[in-house]
């Protein structure tokens, strides 16, 4: 799907070096269209076809990939593997979540309504941002820079799949949390240079790029 | 935290009979307290001490206990290992993000506003649920209730840790999704019924209650 977390799975073949095709879909009033069920049940993407399964859940793909293709990606100490595997958890679990509630939360701002109600709608949303997400994403970002200080990918010395799942949300942050910036988040934007700087990526940004042209959205790496 | 997604903590701790001690927390304007910091620096629960080592993410936890002294919950199939990774991912990663938004769509709705704004506030949560919750709600208790055909549990034949992942959401899901209803929906609600037969699962019931007694929440189970 266009502006999607999609990108991950193209990042992490990048990455792995594997030969791959992409089956791009455009969403249909912001979610996955109705085609999509006829691939998974659940009708959600990113899913992908690996030696005739189809596979859903961008932690378990990713996570899959690397055990079968990518050792190079799988670290040597118990704590490495152990962050990484909270990482992978993590990614999805807690941090997407605001995220999520985030872009709820701007639907219902630009929903048409009329034009004396406007200011009720914003005061409404404005509410939530600062009462609910704005404390969300401070916990969540503080937390990060923390563990991002004087380690050079998320789970350690060893770039693997959850600097993956975890670069992906944090590029995609800077469009949307206020405050998040250079200034106040030093290690974030550091690292977020160190993956932007991976030829893995670059190729991954060519290709997403390229792929939001023929069906219309906008790269968000 | 009371009405928190920690009790399947006590439930797969009462699963694998482990001795166990619980420290509880109120929530402070519905999220974790400020104490919770000290213990992990993101400030969120569930969390457990296990040898000395802190760990955050349900999912990890769940796993980690049950690599560590559950075998007995691992499946002998290649096919139901591959259900129990997915499913755990997908507990908090894909089901669990709707509901949070139906909360946090809650909290608009009983926000204080003046008498005149209500109808409006009613209004746009009420867009929300319907344009994007309820097709939401339905793709999952429709993919779910096709997973449970002729499925004792959730990966196959054997209990397992992704039982407790999704059992809890499924169970605190009836209160809040209209349409969730045992003639819709045969074959969850006939899971649900085997969770809450389970010893472990009665004894988790009433662990959670004493708890909630103690903060002042109310049991979700």
């Amino acid at each position: 799907l266009e502006q999607s977390r999609a990108d991950r799975i193209i990042w992490i073949l990048e990455e792995l070096n594997l030969p791959y095709q992409i089956q791009a879909f455009k969403r249909k009033s912001r979610l996955a269209p109705p085609e999509a069920k006829q691939i998974h049940p659940l009708g959600k993407f990113p899913m992908i076809s690996l030696n005739s399964q189809t596979i859903a859940e961008s932690g378990l793909i990713i996570e899959l990939l690397i055990e079968q293709y990518g050792s190079a990606l799988i670290p040597e100490t118990a704590e490495e593997k152990m962050k990484v595997r909270y990482f992978n958890y993590y990614a999805e679990g807690s941090f997407m979540t605001p995220m999520v509630v985030g872009v709820v939360l701007n639907s219902i701002r630009s929903a048409p309504v009329p034009f004396f109600l406007k200011p009720v709608v914003k005061m409404i949303a404005n509410k939530v941002e600062e009462g609910y997400l704005m404390p969300q994403y401070t916990a969540h970002l503080d937390f990060l820079e923390g563990e991002l200080e004087g380690r050079r990918w998320i789970a350690g010395d060893t770039f693997t799949g959850a600097d993956v799942m975890m670069g992906w949300p944090l590029m995609a942050a800077k469009a949307r949390v206020p405050g998040y910036t250079r200034e106040a988040y030093p290690n974030l934007f550091a690292y977020l240079d160190r993956l932007g700087e991976r030829e893995a990526f670059k190729r991954t940004r060519v290709r997403v790029e390229e792929l939001e042209a023929q069906i219309g959205g906008k790269s968000k790496l």
